[in-house]
Order: C-alpha cells, then sequence, then structure tokens
C-alpha cells in the first residue's frame, strides 16, 4: 500500500454492441467503484468499435498514460473477437496458442465432452508474455500483458475476472467521501459552496443535483485522502448552509 | 438524408462522478440507440474527469475526428461546472454571459420569484458564437457551437436537449440489423459464422453471448445499409446453422 502515490487506472470498452446502443454498457460503472475502494483512481473511461486499429490507438494511448488499463470485450470464439490480436499489436508481440490456455481448454472440453473446434481453440491465442486471469464462470482465461488486464464483456465472467485480479494491484491511499444533502437547489448554494471548495483546496467537492418531489435538490459530495481534513470540511460545510442546526 | 455518406458521431460524458462509480453511466446509451436510429454512427465514447485539461484535449481529438460530438455534465451553478469555460478554451473562443440565455434565465426567475444569485447566472455564460440548446425539464440551457453539442448531465434534461437537437442533424443511411438467437454456444457456431461473414463483407456481422436456462447461447447479429442484401444473408445464414428446418 502505498501512502502517499497516486495509482491511476483507465477502462477500454471494446465492442460495436455498446456504441449501437444494443447493448447497456455496466461494466465500467462496476470497475469505478471497485477500483475506488482500493484507492486507485480512474481517469478514463473509452469505447472503441471491434476494429484492430481504433483498439491498438486507445490502448496505446491509455497504457502510456495511467498505471493500469482494463479492458472489456471480444475475448470470444467468433471471428468479431479481436481483442488478443490488437493487445499483441499494440504491443508488438506475436499472437499464438498458448500451452497453458490451451491446456485449460482441452482439459474442460475433454471433461464435458466438448469438441475442440478450431474456433473453441482460438480462445486460447494469447500475445507473447501474457499472464492467463481465470474466473469461475467460463473457461477462457484472461490475460494480463505488462499494465493492461483484458477480460470478458459479459458482466459476470468480467466481474470473476475482475476478482482475481484486484489482490495484485497496487493500491494508493483510499479516497473518502461524503455526501451532505440539502433540500435546496443548486443555484441557491453554490455561492457558499464554492466559496469553502476555495477553503478547503485539498478537499475536492462537487455537487450533483436531484429530483425530489419534482423540485430539485443538491447532494453535495466532498473526497479527500485525509480522514479529519475530510470531517473538518464537511462540519464547516454544514455550518456554512445552516444544516448543523 | 445523405444517401451514401457516413455520418459519425462520438459522446464525451463529463463528470467525476461517473469515474469514482458513484453515478452509473446511462446517457450514452440513450444517445448511441437515438442516432442509430437516423443512421448516425457513434464511432466512440468518452469519460473525463472535471478537468479543464482533460476536457480540452479530449473535446479537440473527437472534434476533428468525426461529423458531430454530444457532450453531457457540467453545465450547472456550481463551481465544479466547467465544461462551457473548457469549450472555450477548446475553440479559442471568451466565455461571457450570453444575452439570450441572460434573458430566458431572468424572465424564469423573476416568474417564480427567484433571486437572480451570481452563481445561477453562471449559467448564461456561453462561448462566443455558440446558438442555445433549449430543453422543457430547466431552464438552463445547452449549446452548439460548431459541430459541438453541449448538454446537461441530468438524464432528463440531457434527453429533453437532445430532442431537439436531433432534428438538426444531418442523417446517414440507417443501418437496419437483425438477430439470429442460437441456443448453442458461440463455439459451435463460430466456424460458420466465421466462413458467412467471409462471404458477406458488406454485412457486419458480431456475436454476443447470453445465458438462457443457466446455459451460454449466441445472439448473432447482422447489420448493413442495403435490406435486401441483408435479408439474404440472414436467410442463408439461418439455413446454413440448420436453423430454417
Amino acid at each position: 500500500l502505498s501512502d502517499e502515490r497516486i495509482v491511476t487506472a483507465a477502462v477500454l470498452v471494446i465492442g460495436d454492441e455498446i456504441l449501437s446502443g444494443r447493448t447497456k454498457e455496466g461494466n465500467a460503472g462496476f470497475i469505478a467503484e471497485q477500483l475506488t475502494g482500493v484507492g486507485i483512481r480512474l481517469r478514463e473511461v473509452r469505447v472503441v468499435p471491434d476494429d484492430e486499429n481504433e483498439i491498438v490507438n486507445a490502448l496505446n494511448a491509455l497504457r502510456a498514460r495511467y498505471d493500469y488499463v482494463f479492458t472489456t470485450g471480444g475475448i470470444g470464439p467468433t471471428h468479431d473477437d479481436i481483442t488478443a490480436d490488437s493487445v499483441g499489436k499494440a504491443f508488438g508481440q506475436p499472437v499464438d496458442i498458448d500451452p497453458r490456455a490451451e491446456k485449460i481448454l482441452l482439459d474442460y472440453f475433454n471433461m464435458r465432452g466438448v469438441e475442440p473446434t478450431p474456433a473453441r481453440m482460438r480462445m486460447a491465442r494469447l500475445p507473447a508474455g501474457a499472464d492467463l486471469i481465470e474466473n469461475e464462470v467460463s473457461v477462457a482465461p484472461g490475460f494480463r500483458l505488462d499494465n493492461v488486464f483484458v477480460m470478458a464483456g459479459v458482466p459476470s465472467i468480467m466481474q470473476s475476472m475482475f476478482g482475481s485480479i484486484l489482490p495484485l494491484l497496487e493500491r494508493g491511499r483510499p479516497l473518502l467521501s461524503v455526501t451532505i444533502s440539502d433540500d435546496r437547489p443548486e443555484g441557491e448554494i453554490a455561492g457558499v459552496f464554492a466559496a469553502h471548495q476555495k477553503r478547503y483546496p485539498d478537499v475536492a467537492m462537487g455537487s450533483y443535483p436531484f429530483q425530489r418531489d419534482g423540485r430539485f435538490a443538491s447532494d453535495l459530495v466532498l473526497r479527500a485522502t485525509d480522514p479529519a481534513r475530510l470531517k473538518e470540511a464537511e462540519q464547516t460545510l454544514r455550518a456554512a448552509l445552516g444544516l448543523d442546526r
């Protein structure tokens, strides 16, 4: 656990079905929550189509910039699953049948009496140097190459893979947060809130409107790594808003 | 309606609350569906934090590359709402009170007996050259500058704004789609499916696994602009899979 260093991450979602609106994306939100819980800052999400150039360019931009990149989608057995090849190309590594992944797949197929078709064995193709990421839902492994973690797009499989990745990650100091709900709309409290942000530059403050009984109200969210500082900023903001009476 | 030209778009989601996992993103999926319905191809989605440099860089990358860019989030009255300033900076345009937006806000505040605080009037600040995007839910307008459409993050407001934008957009030839559900898992039909994609290079084919009664099954999605060609690809694929008997 690094006490001071900020650990950053990005998510790269791969899939035409997200961009067409056919499938609603939820994996990035899941990963966001999990990362926040262990003090890793998710700084960017990108969604790109099933297009090798697009995947390669996005991956190379993100992996150079953030400590970790998590990809979802495109690791199945069909021709439109091109993530492994794209990751190989991004890293300049050849992609071929990995003996460890091959054994896992063959053992499973033999046990279940499933024919190891070329399409199925395609799921054992990994870039050179990759480590496997196992999961408890499907037999096809994800993989890690350097700071990039390649996962399935099916949420149950992705979540299982992410569970086996999480213990491997360097953690940062958790970003603690507190939410103050105020019945007034943002416009009424924005002046006080902005002055408070100036007074506590080390506490990030965001305002999120929501509707209650048909009227707009405000959630004021304060985030900091230092619990004492966060507590002080919360108490003084409550007082400034007249919410302490 | 352009019959041949491909019209492209990107969505830029702005907000720390998405990246922290606190708020689950749904606007991009809504926009994706709407764009697909009018023949505009959504090619990329990015989520960035409430950070001016990040917004400027992402916006400049996206607006140079796609016909349209739709942003969501960061146009409210609080200090963390920095989208208008960021868009102004991206375009090299000054940001100041817009007389049209000012009038809309003042008329509304006067009618409701609401005080036009500096924070509230901040919502009338727009980059020079911007056109207003009205909505039926809140009084604060979005705006358009060149090929960039700036909308609220609150889904009900964003959807109302998008509804007033949609008639203004150049439409492409709609990308039609058909889904063939097959009870078999992807690995079993991937060979036939890949061969079919080769036979119809002008019909995009994607496979999406799903679980039915605890077993993996496959949705095969075919997409094309030519209805006759799509129909033929569908019928021949059904035959190749033995689903026509």
